[in-house]
Order: structure tokens, then sequence, then C-alpha cells
């Protein structure tokens, strides 16, 4: 699909930039909300959005297709409540980095035949529409996953066209459950290990001197959203909490090579890692 | 000091690119060793070296300054070795990213007096002289370490000199112990903590999936040379160790948080570590 009018629930840097580019690819109506009065005012200034509504159930009034883009916990409240203001027919998708909670929530309220959720793999460290780019999605890997209803697959179809036609973005069809095992391991916990990271050099008072370019990168995820990344820690629990375990293994290991002067084997380590790290360049 | 005369033992992404500025600054003479010729030939090319040797103590004859730009282990044997080759009243550094046991070595081999250890923040993952660049040093912090002896201060005031006046970096006195402390939080655990993410994501099988930009920046310093980083950690044994210690134990904490559902426990957490975060960039 290719809606002619589309309503974004939240304006930062994920929902703003979705709705100035769409926006810039002609989507002819495009309706904002923002929990924040100030980011709203921001985005209908930028021409992001073409109107700014003052509650998400008036924003989705007359909207083809609905984009939820705030924190898990509030995308499962919306999903909850707002049913009954979807236009017929409309369908309805989200953003969070977590998506079996939330397509099991659109089911329970009823959506599953409208719904399907997204992940689009352009999150930023940075919040608030001040860091939305017309930009940011294009080109970026979306996975898809759909509710497993009767018309689910149709809506997922919807949803990824809209993905792929009007965000210039690449949609990837997977299995909700599957793919929060797969995000626990390939973002959520570096975003954990980052976060670790600079709490550990927080505690030990190293705020005042100078790190080079390798400690900023290696810790730059820590400047995300603490509200947002505690939903997607709790609703995704186990699978993050598997993942931490084999990570403080592997520190762990590496600790006792260095303790034991073992070379060859801590080249070996740092090697595996090396050829690891190359690969994900190609 | 501006030297006429330099050599550079070393011609990688560091020594490359000190040679090359250090050339474009106004050296007349930069003489270039490399353990591997192809990178000492891409040097010469590039008209980042004036002449190329075939051993280090030939590169050395005639140099007013030597900068020794290999790997800690490489540097203590040269250091242990070079000290008949030099000129009298050459001056001779290093840039290792550990500064006690280079010190410590110039020392015993009686060079004392006209050695002072750099360490520039200016690292990179990358190796090789196709990864130097004529701009790398520019502007960067680099700790000057003393050897204590009786001339060592004079020597340390001439790299200083030389880093800020030829290389327009920031030079910042330190001994040599502290440097080592410092580096091990600021630096080497990063490097560490990269590379084990890394190396659990290759044993978990994930090199086949999409990567966000997150996961990559977290990983980044993984991809770092395997031989110079064991020579850091074995030669900064104790503080790494240390500081590899506390983040397990930080690691532990966020999954106890997350395992047992601790909402407002880990948002203040995540709130530490990007308060921690977002100062690091003032």
């Amino acid at each position: 699909m290719r809606p002619s009018s589309l309503a974004v629930i939240g304006l930062g840097a994920m929902g703003g930039s979705l709705a100035w580019q769409a926006r810039l690819a002609g989507v002819t109506r495009v309706v904002g909300y923002s929990p924040e009065p100030a980011e709203g005012v921001q985005a209908l200034k930028a021409s992001a959005i073409t109107e700014l509504a003052d509650s998400p159930a008036r924003a989705v009034s007359g909207a083809e297709l609905v984009v939820l883009a705030v924190p898990p916990r509030a995308t499962l409240h919306l999903i909850g409540t707002l049913g009954p203001a979807l236009e017929p027919g409309a369908l309805l998708t989200d953003v969070c980095s977590v998506k079996a909670p939330v397509v099991h929530e659109a089911v329970s309220a009823g959506l599953g035949d409208r719904f399907a959720g997204s992940h689009p793999l352009a999150g930023t460290h940075e919040s608030g529409f001040g860091s939305a780019r017309p930009d940011r999605l294009r080109g970026c890997v979306v996975y898809i996953c759909e509710s497993g209803t009767a018309q689910g697959h149709r809506a997922a179809h919807g949803v990824a066209e809209f993905w792929e036609h009007t965000l210039e973005g690449s949609p990837v069809l997977m299995a909700a459950d599957a793919h929060d095992r797969q995000l626990a391991w390939t973002s959520h916990l570096s975003q954990a290990v980052a976060s670790a990271l600079a709490k550990v050099l927080a505690e030990q008072g190293w705020s005042g001197v100078s790190f080079g370019s390798g400690t900023r990168d290696t810790t730059r995820l820590a400047a995300s959203n603490p509200d947002m990344w505690a939903d997607v820690f709790l609703y995704n629990q186990s699978s993050v909490a598997e993942a931490l375990r084999h990570t403080e293994e592997a520190i762990a290991e590496i600790r006792h090579l260095i303790s034991g002067g073992e070379a060859n084997g801590l080249r070996e380590y740092l090697e595996k890692a090396q050829r690891f790290r190359r690969g994900i360049d190609r």
C-alpha cells in the first residue's frame, strides 16, 4: 500500500523521521501526535507532518495507516485502547525493538487482522524530534512480524509495501518470537553491555579524563533513552538475560587469559573476535 | 625540538601517519623502517618518508629523534638492542598504549636520559600503512611519560615539543604507572569488552544476520590487531583484570535487574550510564 493518509503517534527520532520521509515521498496527509507538545510543534514547523492532533484518537481519524512510534509499554497501551478510533480497514503497525508482546497484544485487542509489527534497524542513541532526519530510514532493513490471524498476512503485506515503496526500506518477514530471540543477541545485548561499561566508568570516577574514539564508540549506546530500553529489556527478559550470561562468561575468560599470562590463548581469543567483526562489515 | 632528521620504526596506521605528518610539516629527512617490506614501499610511494631503511639500526643512523611505532613486545626488544646504533644526543620515544614497562626498559638499557614514552590517543581498529592518514595525529591528546633519570626531564620536554609543534598534538605529562592504571579503564577495558562481545556473537553463530549501527559501534574495536592488544593486556595485566572484574559484576547486576523485573532499578542503572556517556561528549 501507499497510503494517502498516515497517522504517526510519537514524533521522536524514529516517528519524526518516518513522518518526514513519508511526507517528502508524497503522502498527502500526515497527521502527528506527540506526548511531548514541543516536539509536535517542531515537527509541524519542519513540515514533517501536515497536521498536529491533540490526542492519539484524533490523530488516527481518517488515516489509512497508523504507525505507533513510542516505547514498548506505551505501544502496548495504545494497541489496547486505540481500536475503536481506527477507521474501518485502516492498518496498524509499530516500530518497537521487541515484537512478540506487541503482536500478542494486537491479537488480544481484536486487531490481529489489521496489524503487523515493524522493526526498522535504524535506531540511534539520540532522542526527540531534534534527531529526526528525513533519510534516517532510507535503505534500512525492517523486520515485519505477522499476527498469525486469518487476515494478518494481508496486513503484513500492506505494511511491508509501505516500508518498501514509501520509505525505501528493505522489509524482511520474520516470526515475532524468532525476531525477539535474534535481536536479544544482535542488538539488545550491545545496548546492555554499553550501559554496563559506562556505569562502571561512572562509578570509578573517570568522567573528567580524556577518552579516545574507541571507548566513545564502545559506550555510545549508553546515551540512549533509558525508559525505552528498560521496556525492551523487560519485554525480552529471558533472551537478553541469557545473552548477558554468556557475555559475563566471555569476559571472565579473557580476564583469566590475561591474569594467567596465556599469550597464545589470548591471541586466539582476539583473533576469533577480529574475524567476526571484520566479517560483519562485508 | 623540531628535528631536521627523524627515524620512524614501524609504518602502520600510527607510524605511517606520524612520518607522513612530520614530512608535510617540513622535517627534511624522514627515514622509515617496516618489518613488512610492502608497507615501507607504500610509505615511500606516498612520500610519507624520504628514505626506506632495510634495518632499524640503519634507519636510526643520523636521526635526531627516533620514534618506535610497533607493538609493545617489539618496542621493548628495540629499546633493549638499538642503543649502540643511536646518534649521540638523539632522543628516543615510542607510541605504545602501555608505558611503565617501556620506560622501565629504557632505563635498564641505559637510555633513560634520552628517552620519554609517548601515547597518542589516536588509535584505530585498522592496521597497516593503508590506514595511515597525514592528519590522524593532529589535535590528539598525547600522554608523555618521563624516565625519571637525571636528564629524563629534558628528553620528555624535547619529545613533548615535537608532538606539539611538529604534529599539532596536545602533550600531557603523566607518570607511567598512573598512565597504565588510567588507560586500563579508559581504553584497554573497552577493547577487551568489544572483543568479548564479538566472540560471544561469533560463537552463537550470528555472523550471517543484519546488525544495526549500535552493535557495529559497540564491537568496532574487536577488529583491531590481536598481536598488539595481546601485548597491551599482558603488560597491563593487573589493572586490566581488575577493570574486567568490575565489568563482569556490572553486567551481572543489569542481568539480575532484568530477570527480576525491577523496572525502577533498571531505569536508574540506565540513567547513570546515560549521564556518564553524555558527559564525555562535552
